[in-house]
C-alpha cells in the first residue's frame, strides 16, 4: 500500500485493501471503491450526487456479441451482503423442523465453511467470531430461523442499523404476511 | 395436494409442491406461487399486467414498530437463484490463484453441503447431479471461476436464457470492465 491511497472513502467508512495493496471489492461500498482506485473524485461524487444505488446500475453497454448481458459491476460488499442474507435466512426457513443427525452436522460445518470462504474478509471473520461465540441453534427449523436473525442483527447494530424483530422472522423468510 | 390445486402457473411453468402438499415458495416464482394459494386470479394477472417485478416489491407497509422494514415477501425462486449466483460468483472469483489442498477441499465440501441444503428443492437436486458430472476444478481462482460460469449456463440453458460467454467471466466477478 503506497502513501497516496486513502485511508476513507466517500461514504466514512475506512477503505479495506487486500494482501496485495489492491482495493477489496468485495469489502468496500462501490463508492468506495470507485474513489480508492481513482475512478471517481469526491468532486465528482458531490456533483453528481453519486450514490451506490446509481453507482450500481453499472453500465447499460452489452457485452460483445451479447443480446442480453450488460456490462454489469462485479458485487460490492452490499450487495454481496443482500444477496448473502436473502440465501442463509432462505436456507434456515427451509431447514427441517425436525432435522436428524446428519443434517444438523451438515448444516453446522456449512456455516463453518461459509465463515471461511466468504468473499469480505473481515465480515468472515466477523461471522466466524460470532458462531464461536454464539453457536448455531441447529435443533429445529424454528431454532435455527431466530439463530440467523440474530447474528443478522448483530451485523445491523454494528452498521447502526435498525434491529429487526425477530417474532416476524418466519413472515419475512417463509410464510409471508397475510396467512 | 387435492384435485383443486392447479398443476401450471401463470408462468407456463409446472407449479412444485412440497412434501406436505403445500405450493413451494423457493421453488415458484411469486406469480405461480400467488396462483396456486389462491391469491391471484388468471384474470387480475391479466387485467393488472401483474408480474414478478411488480410482485416481488411487495408491501410498502412498515412491519410493526419499525421504521425500516417494510413487509416484504420471502424470496421467490428467482430473487433466491440471482442471490445465489451473486454469492456463488463472487465466491469463487475470491478463491486464491494457488490455494493449498485444505482449501480446495473445503471449497468441494461446500458445494456439495450447498447442492443438499438450497432451498428449491428441484435447483438443488440439478445442482448435485451437476457436480457428480462435472466435477468442480479447484486447481486455481481461473479453473474455478469458469467452471462456475459453466455451471450457472447449465441452468440458462434450461431456462431457455442466453448462455454468458464465460471468457467475461472475470469482468462480470471479479475485475470489472474498464481495466
Amino acid at each position: 500500500m503506497t502513501n497516496s491511497q486513502p485511508q476513507e472513502g466517500l461514504s466514512g467508512r475506512k477503505i479495506v485493501y487486500d494482501e496485495n495493496g489492491k482495493p477489496c471489492r468485495s469489502c468496500n461500498t462501490l463508492l468506495d471503491f470507485k474513489f480508492a482506485t481513482g475512478k471517481i473524485s469526491t468532486k465528482q461524487a458531490s456533483v453528481k450526487g453519486t450514490n451506490a444505488t446509481t453507482l450500481n446500475s453499472g453500465s447499460d453497454e452489452k457485452i460483445p456479441h451479447s443480446k442480453a448481458y450488460v456490462k454489469a459491476d462485479p458485487a460490492d460488499v452490499e450487495r454481496l451482503g443482500n444477496s448473502s442474507w436473502t440465501l442463509l435466512h432462505t436456507i434456515s426457513a427451509n431447514y427441517p423442523s425436525n432435522p436428524r443427525e446428519h443434517q444438523k452436522s451438515e448444516m453446522k460445518q456449512f456455516l463453518q465453511i461459509f465463515s471461511h470462504i466468504y468473499p469480505c474478509s473481515w465480515c468472515a471473520s466477523d461471522f466466524e467470531q460470532y458462531i464461536r461465540n454464539h453457536a448455531p441453534k441447529l435443533d429445529s427449523r424454528d431454532d435455527f430461523g431466530r439463530w440467523m436473525c440474530e447474528a443478522h442483527n448483530e451485523v445491523n447494530a454494528k452498521l447502526n442499523k435498525e434491529l429487526f424483530d425477530c417474532n416476524f422472522w418466519k413472515n419475512r423468510w417463509k410464510d409471508g404476511w397475510d396467512e
